[in-house]
């Protein structure tokens, strides 16, 4: 099958590109001192790539993701790197047969999971971004609840989400700030574990034991415009279905193709003008034409998590060639 | 099940409204004279419902969502109301054993819809939406082409998208001119059908023989601000996860559950901050107070289109009771 053929919208990754940046992230983080993000890209087939790479510890943001793991013989650490509640989903990571250590911050998280039956967690501290984690002086109470309740405490957990995009002189000041607060509560909690960082901040985030990154793999957009060492490997494959004497040009991918919390996607070549429920209108640049109606046309999405979990499958490309095809298997929840 | 037992995240439908947004259009555009457009909904169970209340000429922006309508018995007079040129898809679709026209507005759709055997289209026509349909001077040449190629014209389409939310003093006039332009054409055109319409003008739109509308079912934020008389039949069930002494709470739904294009979703009795991946981030409204960790909060959609399509079911409830749930099954591609 050639990418010429596929049907669109869809999405395609270039594997040489794909490669390349697994490479980079594994020179500067081998084995499991990177922990991979399933859910920038919940594909199974892509976990258990990084996993032959040598990443075979791996995380997510749902039990789905956890779970479909599992189910796939990729159980040997998950982290669930996100508070849970649900009892029966917290029951049925604890019965699933791989090793899972969840993310707690608060008493209700750590007995929900003790409840359950799950034996290991982290302890999420806030480290500034926002959203959970236990306040520092808090997180210690959180442990000992943890050990009281029969819990393996493994460490703890931060992440710096609120400086993946920070402005690259003050990133590495920045970063150094929250891990200082993270390295604080974790010579209070104890444990091996320093689970935290991103794409945004492999370069300069000297603290974590295990980095979380996901995204590097397929990259987008928004981070491509940060400053990192990893390039575009995805984009959404399109074909212009209208042309209009105004100017512009229309093709069938749109806002139930691309994640949108980020912004416009971008077109190379071209001015994107507005996406909508299932095309993007855009004009040629100053000086460049319009194609014609049938010729495929590529954007970038600006945001790869939200993108990914549109779509059913990742079609790999080496040129022209469509490779193969791996499934986004552990979207939904 | 209770609405309380569901897994979150979740959409839920509440019936009543459901119904009671489905009588108003129904009153207003009885039977065929609405053709309920399922690029709102995806779901065939919903199509079902809207046909049962006799509209049951429906229409839909992809080959996946008639061919999920065809194969479930809904294909009485279906519409794309869309540009395709794939030749498999419209294939499959000439070949699905249901009555299918297609939207044409060139020489290439015209063509590509004749040689897969096509044997009814609607000539699009661009009233200042600035996306697909033919310049209104090029229109009567693309219903020639199609007549030569064997094609029966049924009659014209123009969707005024870019004035569903237009202010509600200028709507009906700006409406009317844009309609100008489609009655002009079809004039030339011939056919009977004269196509057009949505949620946000169908109180103003009084040229179109029938009406495009799905939004109405459901409803979302955006559209609630226009000043209809429909209802927020629809929101995003979500669990609080984390709590900050800082003075937010944190509930697990986020941007791959909600369609972010028209901005933030709405939180009723609380102050969104952000949504990221897997989470809203919110706190209090003034002299309001935060949910427990485990306590279920809504979460209103800005954009339904985009917010269904990350989701398998819609749960319908009456109350507090799960009486129902309907696949999303007219997603993807």
């Amino acid at each position: 099958v050639r990418v010429a053929d596929l049907p669109t919208p869809c999405l395609v990754v270039d594997t040489a590109t794909l490669e390349q940046n697994i490479a980079t992230m594994g020179e500067a983080w081998p084995g499991r001192t990177l922990r991979p993000h399933v859910k920038a890209f919940k594909s199974t087939a892509m976990a258990r790539h990084l996993a032959a790479a040598g990443h075979d510890a791996l995380c997510g943001a749902t039990a789905r993701e956890l779970l479909g793991l599992a189910g796939a013989g990729l159980g040997e650490d998950l982290l669930l790197a996100n508070e849970l509640v649900d009892p029966r989903r917290l029951a049925a990571l604890a019965a699933c047969g791989a090793r899972v250590t969840v993310a707690v911050d608060s008493g209700e998280t750590v007995d929900a999971a003790a409840r359950a039956g799950i034996r290991e967690v982290l302890v999420d501290v806030d480290v500034g971004c926002i959203r959970c984690g236990a306040a520092p002086d808090d997180a210690p109470r959180v442990a000992e609840r943890a050990r009281r309740a029969g819990l393996e405490v493994r460490g703890v957990m931060g992440y710096e989400g609120h400086l993946m995009m920070a402005p690259p002189e003050e990133k590495a000041q920045k970063v150094a700030e929250a891990m200082a607060v993270l390295a604080r509560v974790h010579e209070q909690v104890g444990g091996e574990v320093v689970s935290g960082g991103g794409t945004g901040t492999a370069a300069v985030n000297r603290w974590v034991t295990e980095l979380q990154a996901g995204s590097y793999t397929l990259m987008d957009a928004d981070y491509g415009r940060a400053g990192l060492p990893f390039r575009q490997a995805l984009h959404l494959l399109t074909t212009v279905i209208s042309r209009n004497p105004g100017g512009w040009a229309v093709s069938d991918g749109g806002l139930k193709a691309l994640g949108m919390d980020h912004g416009n996607p971008v077109m190379d070549g071209y001015r994107l003008l507005f996406c909508s429920d299932e095309h993007t209108t855009f004009m040629a640049e100053e000086g460049g034409t319009l194609p014609a109606v049938g010729e495929r046309v590529r954007i970038t999405p600006s945001h790869v998590d939200p993108t990914v979990a549109y779509h059913e499958w990742l079609y790999l490309a080496s040129g022209e060639d469509v490779v193969d095809r791996w499934e986004v298997d552990l979207r939904n929840w």
